[in-house]
């Protein structure tokens, strides 16, 4: 992997905007806060308005200098003493916890930058703030949401197919939910074996490649209660995933399960495996957010680049307020910079 | 309530024998052992075969002297220096680990004798040790479970109808699963909202009653992710499950919801209610298990007695070796006796 960082220290990480009315800029304004003056943290740069960015910072009172840059090759050297801002022509027609269709044009235009910049090798991860789906959705926005769009991003640039696999991500406990924002009535209809076992693949070469795992042990859960008890209780444990496991197996995957789901989450328990590979949304998501609601981080495995962002969404609601906790973008900037790294 | 301790004590509790090869009467020893000198611990009397139990506590060299009563007058007096054994007429076929179907006419006797003996007034509540529906089926036993067996006595005892309704209790999260052993696929045909509306009416009911909570508050997941994010994911948290709660909140009970499952159970959320009512096996399992794997404790409400269990299962793989772990039954006969002290 190419040198990103400009020197010697970690890799330069490329930070999106995110919708500019949500609680993005300012998690960025208060991660920088927090991370300046550690030399083992990742520097970043964020592609957005200057303007916007400096107006916020009055606006919560927090002494966070804004520095325009002309390209990337200069951020780390800013990031010691200013943010760094890769400037977005785009103004900000939104205010705080108002939304406005009219940033969609620039909410897009970061993250094409952002990839763009992992693309040519000038920063070493992607890290993206929030955006609002519906509000991109009113701009003509085509793509179902934003890691459907940053696998179209890949798909462009390598002219390959992607497949973008969520891992959500906590020192504690990382989890992949084979299935994500589907009502759970149509959960069972959509696990296939082959979901499953392109699922698994990518996520064994994922966590060799992007975590340097050797070999990881991915830990099935069952679709139903006691993962079926030998089929009293619903058949696709026996029907779709033991299939999909004995593939993976065969394919020299390190593979366990389909486990009751609900005995696989307790300390001792997760000492058996690196990752569990959960059925559906909530059963991936309940346990990790139980135990580690503020460090939990969205990583996007399948693309040709590495891609955090932190496990919350826009939170129009406290925006413009100065009480959003920045611990999940920190996280998600300290892991991104690891996998940058790796 | 009448005095069950015969004393000043606390109340007396009846421990069932549950099946004899699995983990039940060893952990009944344990449990002595680790309560007898504990004067705030209830006392219990266990109804089994002494002679089984000696020989268990000889083969784990258990320091438990097992003394037979003639009836529950004196189980109190005898906690203190002898598990109290009321004795069940039934010889013990199988070995730990290897359950025989004539064991299953004991296993039923002790229920039926523990409740007897809370109908009566001389036990204050009821304490199972674990059964395998599997044995008793070849045995001819016509119930789908423990817990369905308890509401058919509690039903020939009072003439009305019994609904048992699941909760697991833990100091840190109570959860009630609204449908339990069923295949995820029948969770969304399942749910009604006159299901919600009933087992939400026990649970306010059965907390006020028995765990002493005034106005206890109600927390109802959503069934979809995010709580189907405004219908766009689902359209039972809208049409089954809101509905249920306003009737719910028009007779007088306290009830939020429908909240998103993934963020309802980390420890600042824990603090806004005080049970979850969940609507399916996983959904509420996972997070008690999770926090609490050792300290859950299923507590039967619906029920005119108080009944708790540990939660876990027969663990025939670990029978017999000395390895199983009590907690989860202390943890079950400590909160029976301050639920029949209430």
């Amino acid at each position: 992997m190419s040198d990103t960082s400009g020197g010697d220290g970690p890799p330069l990480l490329a930070l999106t905007r995110g919708d500019p009315s949500g609680i993005g800029p300012e998690l960025a304004l208060k991660a920088w806060l927090r991370m300046r003056g550690d030399p083992e943290a990742p520097p970043f740069l964020i592609a957005a308005g200057p303007g916007h960015l400096r107006a916020l910072a009055k606006r919560l009172a927090l002494d966070v200098p804004i520095e325009e840059i002309a390209g990337p090759d200069t951020a780390a050297a800013v990031f010691r003493r200013a943010l760094p801002v890769l400037t977005l022509g785009h103004d900000v027609a939104g205010a705080p916890g108002v939304p406005d269709a009219r940033d969609a044009p620039g909410t897009i235009a970061s993250i094409e930058t952002c990839v763009d910049l992992a693309r040519s090798g000038q920063a070493g991860a992607v890290v993206t703030n929030p955006i609002a789906k519906d509000v991109l959705y009113r701009a003509g926005f085509p793509h179902p949401g934003h890691t459907e769009f940053l696998a179209e991003l890949a798909e462009r640039w390598t002219g390959a197919r992607a497949r973008a696999v969520m891992l959500l991500w906590s020192p504690e406990l990382s989890v992949v939910p084979a299935t994500i924002h589907i009502p759970l009535a149509r959960v069972p209809e959509t696990l296939t074996r082959e979901l499953l076992v392109e699922t698994g693949l990518i996520v064994a070469r994922d966590l060799t490649r992007r975590f340097g795992v050797a070999r990881a042990r991915l830990a099935f859960t069952g679709l139903n209660p006691h993962a079926g008890e030998g089929g009293a209780m619903g058949r696709e444990d026996i029907e779709i995933i033991a299939p999909a496991l004995a593939d993976l197996a065969a394919q020299g995957i390190a593979v366990s399960g389909p486990h009751p789901a609900d005995t696989l989450f307790h300390a001792a328990a997760r000492k058996t495996y690196d990752v569990v590979i959960a059925m559906y949304h909530d059963q991936a998501l309940i346990p990790i957010k139980t135990i580690a609601f503020d460090s939990a981080v969205n990583v996007t495995l399948g693309l040709p680049f590495v891609r955090a962002s932190p496990d919350h969404g826009t939170a129009f609601d406290i925006a413009g307020k100065g009480v959003a906790n920045p611990a999940s973008l920190i996280a998600a900037l300290r892991l991104a910079g690891r996998l940058a790294a790796a």
